[in-house]
């Protein structure tokens, strides 16, 4: 929980009047816990603003996490002057009639339980932060509470079907970081390559990437991936799906594929030790039997075994070995919804990730799975890479993730919510405006209350006015309808 | 017609074997009407290639057309030359193994009956040239015959319901010319905003555009616009829509909108002077009735001209009316397909412009209109705002766009196609991957033989090649599903 009071930095009493029409509103996405503001303006001084630690704080200079995140911010709200590509066209700045100036000492103040909840706490105040016609910029006098509903708010990319380059992930970083989501789910290989340069297969991308070298994610481009994030409260949680979902590791790794399970599955200390998320994403997701069906050896294995003609029962005794690797190197094992199916015998602390079915059959998948016990977290109904013509991300907005039949202990066991981009049709040059502000829209539903976000209507200029402000920090972010910004995007 | 024999420009006859799997194909979108190539390679020495007039040729230097082309298509083909954008990541150059070589002097020949044929030969050769993995250019022999199938091959932006940045434009008529578009439908001013800055009226856009200063278009960019696509061989075909879809006009311009046809229509003196294609587009889509029967003075005038409660009477001798000051103006009209359902004096030379219905709807119009002798364009399959999951292209690509029933002379009368990107859900952060390539199949449909273009998964691996060449060259054109481009898109 944090909790922010924000004061104006600077006091200015304004006796002249402003033209009401041009100050924009002061809303904060996604909508804060509580929120109180009021019509007390103040006016921010660019040369003296600046972010400090409180006396009291256990955190103090030093604090990189926080330091870099004051000197991001402060670009951030004062983009005027530290950006050189935004101008100011055709603008002529007119002096005020006489003002009277009251000089007076003021500040916000902020107060979080961990920095990661004053990196949100900077957030909100940035979005508050406004400029009128002649370029100066204001804050209201604002009190904010906030807490996130769900703490797992996560979006995926899917860097096997197409390359996305690192910059690319990035800016994507960034933008999770202005819709306060947490979790990056790194889909970073699949069956058409394999772009993920291992310390100890290095041929799995050096055969298995659609470029040994230009297609790839060196271990250097996955620290900076990993440290880019945790500055933005961002964790980098890497899925390596096993046992479907695997062609482009046979190309470097041979042995792998066609005997199945045995020999040849990645020891898991070589990702454990780059990865430093206490989750880990296993896949287990669309396993086709008719390989395994095919092969012999994996027959006479299966008898071996006792697991007659039951491949299910192959495929527990190979999730079981992995998720028990994963726990042996201290790590919490994700697993796509298609494990808990076949397995009798899964991990308490396992998280199901729910991604099929209809609205009716997720309900109803919610309900059968929480009753277990186990954890979920819900992918489903956001799956944005389905793309359709008209104002979609209202689909997004009015999921109700606990809206199924169960105790409020089974509610509880919702852990939070993903956004999945997935590659098919989706690389660099389309991935920023199919993403931003759909994604946002799930942002807000996993953030805020639900009673207070209830109204799509009421989102609708929200939204509108949020997707602003994220062209305005340079995000490709697309209109949700007819109209404009005041700083349009200016790429091409 | 252009008939294009391309020879080498520079030979070597090569005595080392290539990676055959390295080279790319050589193939041309829209595909050509004849092409004739052989496996000879031929070697581009960038250092000594040009482009010239021929001696027998009408057009000599100082035609600027060509002469900016010879400049735009040299850079184009070496782009790595010319573009310190293009990197060569991680490559190393490795020499060949002795290489007997025979310098000898070569050319290739391309006719064409007007500058613009000679355009469209000229974006033909740039696409044959290909480099292998040591980054030297190729070509093929290759003799081709070509001529486009329809004379009118358009596309459509709205920049009413957003605004466009000038350089979106621009981008989009370099994009235009890769396909061989030759029209650029510009819907200028619709209810949401008049960025057209006019001479005559300049509170239109003061006015009516989102902003008065950065939302407009001045007439300088106009200039500006008509220009490059004249360099292009693209004509730019500017539509004011009247008398539906106007409500922006109404801000700047006031007893313009309330009484509806009479007194405020504006001259088109003032447009035709500044847009100097003969066509013009006049609108006349989805008129809604309610405003004109709820004024009085409407009903008066439909009185004393005799048209008693028969609003379409009304619409008629208001489009009339414009489409007499067009003929005045020595301008050619084209109007929606509204236009012919309620028009019974309808000048034979106007082209209708058809918009509405499902396939077989369209089919009943196309057969219906050119039965009366008129001319049309199809845009109805082509609205390629309307974005869905998956290959949608497929569908642009199979439009058959004489599969009507009706004579052959009825058949002449589609003069071409018109790709529509309505700008409800679309600025500049979402244009380009949404048009490119999905427009490209269409082009291909508007240019190439049906025949030799009737099965959509041939044509499949050629407009992928065709996307990756848009890359190269800066356009962000979207993948068509899962893969890569050697050159990715390189941009956030």
């Amino acid at each position: 929980r944090q909790r922010i009071a924000t004061f104006p930095i600077f006091c200015m009493q304004l006796i002249w009047l402003h033209n009401k029409k041009t100050l924009k509103s002061f809303a904060v996405w996604p909508l804060p816990q509580t929120f109180i503001s009021s019509s007390e303006q103040y006016r921010l001084n660019p040369q003296t603003f600046y972010f400090g630690y409180g006396m009291q704080s256990a955190a103090q200079p030093g604090c990189t996490v926080l330091d870099s995140a004051f000197k991001r911010y402060f670009s951030l709200i004062f983009l005027d002057l530290t950006s050189g590509s935004v101008d100011k066209p055709f603008s002529v700045e007119i002096s005020p009639l006489s003002v009277k100036e009251y000089h007076r000492y003021g500040r916000a103040s902020l107060n979080a339980q961990t920095v990661w909840g004053a990196l949100r706490g900077l957030e909100s105040f940035s979005q508050l932060v406004y400029q009128d016609d002649f370029g100066s910029y204001f804050v209201n006098k604002t009190e904010i509470e906030d807490f996130p509903r769900f703490q797992f708010r996560a979006i995926l990319l899917d860097t096997s079907r197409h390359y996305l380059p690192v910059q690319t992930i990035l800016k994507t970083l960034d933008a999770m970081a202005y819709s306060k989501f947490n979790v990056f789910h790194w889909h970073i290989v699949d069956d058409p390559s394999f772009p993920y340069q291992s310390r100890t297969f290095p041929d799995l991308s050096a055969k298995g990437a659609f470029h040994p070298m230009t297609h790839i994610y060196t271990q250097s481009d996955v620290r900076r991936v990993i440290s880019h994030g945790r500055l933005r409260g961002i964790r980098i949680l890497p899925e390596f799906d096993s046992p479907g979902h695997t062609k482009s590791w046979g190309k470097g790794q041979s042995d792998l594929l066609t005997p199945c399970y045995n020999g040849g599955i990645p020891s898991g200390t070589f990702v454990s030790s780059v990865f430093p998320d206490s989750y880990i994403h296993l896949g287990g997701d669309e396993v086709d039997f008719t390989c395994w069906r095919s092969n012999p050896d994996v027959r006479a294995f299966m008898q071996a075994m006792g697991f007659g003609g039951d491949f299910t029962k192959l495929e527990a005794f190979y999730m079981e070995n992995i998720m028990n690797i994963t726990s042996a190197l201290n790590k919490t094992s994700i697993v796509w919804q298609d494990v808990f199916d076949y397995h009798e015998r899964i991990p308490k602390d396992t998280v199901l990730h729910i991604w099929k079915g209809v609205p009716a059959k997720i309900k109803e998948e919610l309900s059968r799975i929480t009753k277990a016990g186990m954890r979920v977290l819900l992918a489903a109904p956001w799956y944005i890479n389905h793309i359709s013509y008209g104002q979609d991300w209202r689909n997004y907005y009015t999921v109700q993730p606990q809206n199924f039949s169960g105790t409020e202990e089974q509610k509880k066991l919702v852990i939070g919510g993903e956004v999945c981009m997935w590659g098919e049709y989706v690389d660099a040059t389309n991935l920023m405006p199919r993403l931003w502000p759909r994604a946002s829209a799930a942002a807000e539903r996993l953030w805020s209350d639900e009673q207070q976000t209830s109204n799509v209507d009421k989102a609708f200029p929200r939204l509108q006015e949020f997707r602003c402000k994220l062209l305005r920090r340079g995000i490709q972010a697309e209109p949700l309808y007819v109209g404009h910004c005041k700083h349009e995007y200016q790429g091409i």
